[in-house]
């Protein structure tokens, strides 16, 4: 494998093989590591911005020892006008073993992949509404560290599922790893129209006896079709809080892939709660991210 | 110690600690103090830019071998609403092993390091008007190299006082290491309500005999209250020149934290003269913070 | 030697030796490579925005095992009223190796130069209209890679060369290489007044038996003066293209500095066809680069 956009790429096998290699790095030294993928480069074109991402990025290239460069894609000739094709050969002539790509246009780094063939790796770091790939990796690592067997669990997932190119990649990563019991809701207008998971009619039906709760972020700008009233009253229909809680199992595992709205799609409390694993998705998102570098790049 | 966030956590023992560090530093080859901390991850959060103070941390990390992120905090979840707390501790869970703050209101990094405990170091780059504890480690150890017993020594320091936090955390560090003879001197309106510091009545009694004169930036954009006249005539009244540097002792060393409004505060005959120490403070700021990383993050 | 302002700052023997350090560089692994230079510093001060040559410096100095700090100039105090000499001076003092400057007035850092003496290094990334000696080194370099003996080559190059700091060091290096024939051809308007060149009448006796066509960039911004007509029609007077490349030899090379406009200086066919070379004047580019600060900066 030379390039990861889209999470199906991947079986269940090379899925686990992935986690292995995450669980490896974790309980190794970092001045260890650090030797892994010495010499070599990363490059990160983010064409939309995500201070969050791509510092996940950056430490993780750098944890092992690779050179890690961020391009300032507002000044750079990518948006004087020069084709993304032109951008990417250009950086790749320059040597850079990866690509890091974040572009609000669907299917993007499925496209430069193609164009650089075996030359380079592509990595997707979210593409308009379709993948967020690496994302659904550490969700799953996360998921994995609590619950074990994803094909007994139930995974319900919560908010703008249609736009959410997290929701995307988890809902098709459970699938891969065997799961039949995942769950999305949320407004009708809000659900894509075709997916793996089940469809809730209500909130005590995505909750009720859930292992794993996922909420999604709202994220206005993409939401513009949805009636200004339903997004008043989010929380009331469509948010997590310490009552509806209750409805899941007692070890239930609370997940946002942030930066949350607190008090819109979850409450602090729950938010900050025992039952909250937000701060180890950041966590193992940095661990996942290395070992898929490593996985892509080395020899 | 775990945090830096403002100069009177230190007392004297603790200060001629760092400086015996930075002078251990500036005598280590480069090749061997960048085994010190490798594997470290330093991350800046500059809510305030400063090109000058923010690469001063960056080379000091680096001599270190610690890895450096800057985030764009203009691009970041910090400016899109999440809290501070949230970002930091998102950050946090990455790993950072220190987070270097400048933040526009005062106490800011106080409170972070409060929320971290000891997870991670804190470092105040500069908060609001009320400290920016490594100038005034920079100052205390450009003036040590200089003039040795900090308790035999006049000091005058000259301009907008009560704005600064380059002048709040010098007159604190002097007065810790057993300096009574600290003089300040400013337009009424830009003197402290309350410092450790005396008060001179004019420039004269401010620089006569003194050992050490440190002049401050003009900035325009904080002193609103003042009259446009004052600040026409500020080098006719507040201004150091050849002239008024005379009072002074011989060998009175003159030192500006820089960028320096040449002609307003500071004439550009003293500040490029044999008694300035300008360029030295630059080169001792990168020092004092690497034996100041070395001192918060060593094991 | 200390600085590289300008081109003709070397003689053919420095170019050769420097064409050789690269082609050692090439053959050396990364990991080896990164020990020639490590532990020291370089810094970008980009006044002009260039990313595709900001990262090519960055990948050359890493490549080297040099720290590498890329000055944010639009947030730098550079850009608040102080002046460029204090600038570097304070920057000189963080004990900054070198200085890679790109300024937008013609011999900045040849004053650069002078100012810092022998205390750091000034490369320049490219002055006004002057000069981009690190462009005309791997434009040279490339062209020996493809035609060994320079003085009997046919070498045209077409497009602005008035505003080309690209063309300008290049004209130079051919000649202090022993070529005689190196033509040039635009609209008169964008002729130098002038150049060791011939000046060729139109694109047949340019390109004529040429061995080497290097096309230039239309910078829109920078030519005000020639008619929209002019522009209009700019491909079919002054463009490259699968027909007048013919009177070319069947082996000459193309050569293009980038960021292509395609359909106007080049066409797309001829830009990706088999006598292109521009991705290999990139990757060049990183080459000759690590090889200039070797030279520079190796004890």
């Amino acid at each position: 494998m030379k390039h990861l956009y889209d999470i199906k790429q991947l079986n269940a096998e090379q899925l686990n093989h992935l986690f292995s290699l995450a669980d490896k790095i974790k309980t190794t030294a970092v001045t260890e590591t650090k030797k892994w993928l010495a010499g070599k480069t990363a490059m990160a074109l983010f064409f939309e911005n995500s201070t969050r991402t791509l510092m996940s990025f950056q430490l993780a290239a750098q944890r092992l020892g690779m050179d890690f460069c961020a391009l300032n894609i507002a000044h750079s000739s990518a948006q004087k006008g020069e084709t993304l094709k032109d951008t990417l050969f250009t950086l790749n002539a320059m040597q850079s073993d990866a690509f890091i790509i974040r572009h609000s246009e669907n299917h993007t780094q499925k496209q430069a992949a193609k164009w650089l063939g075996d030359q380079a790796s592509v990595i997707n770091a979210g593409d308009g509404t379709n993948q967020h790939p690496t994302q659904g990796l550490l969700d799953l690592y996360t998921i994995r560290e609590h619950k074990k067997d994803f094909s007994q669990l139930k995974v319900a997932i919560i908010g703008d599922i249609k736009h959410s190119r997290v929701a995307g990649s988890l809902v098709d990563g459970l699938h891969i790893l065997g799961n039949n019991n995942t769950w999305i809701y949320a407004p009708d207008e809000l659900l894509p129209a075709s997916t793996t998971a089940r469809k809730a009619e209500n909130m005590k039906q995505a909750l009720s006896d859930a292992d794993v709760v996922v909420m999604l972020r709202i994220q206005k700008e993409r939401i513009s079709q949805i009636d200004a009233e339903v997004l008043d009253h989010w929380h009331d229909n469509y948010g997590l809080n310490e009552n509806n809680l209750e409805w899941a199992k007692k070890d239930a595992i609370v997940m946002h892939p942030g930066p949350m709205n607190r008090g819109v799609e979850i409450s602090s409390a729950v938010a900050d709660g025992p039952q909250s694993v937000i701060l180890e998705q950041v966590r193992n998102g940095v661990l996942m991210r290395s070992a898929l570098l490593y996985q892509l790049l080395s020899d």
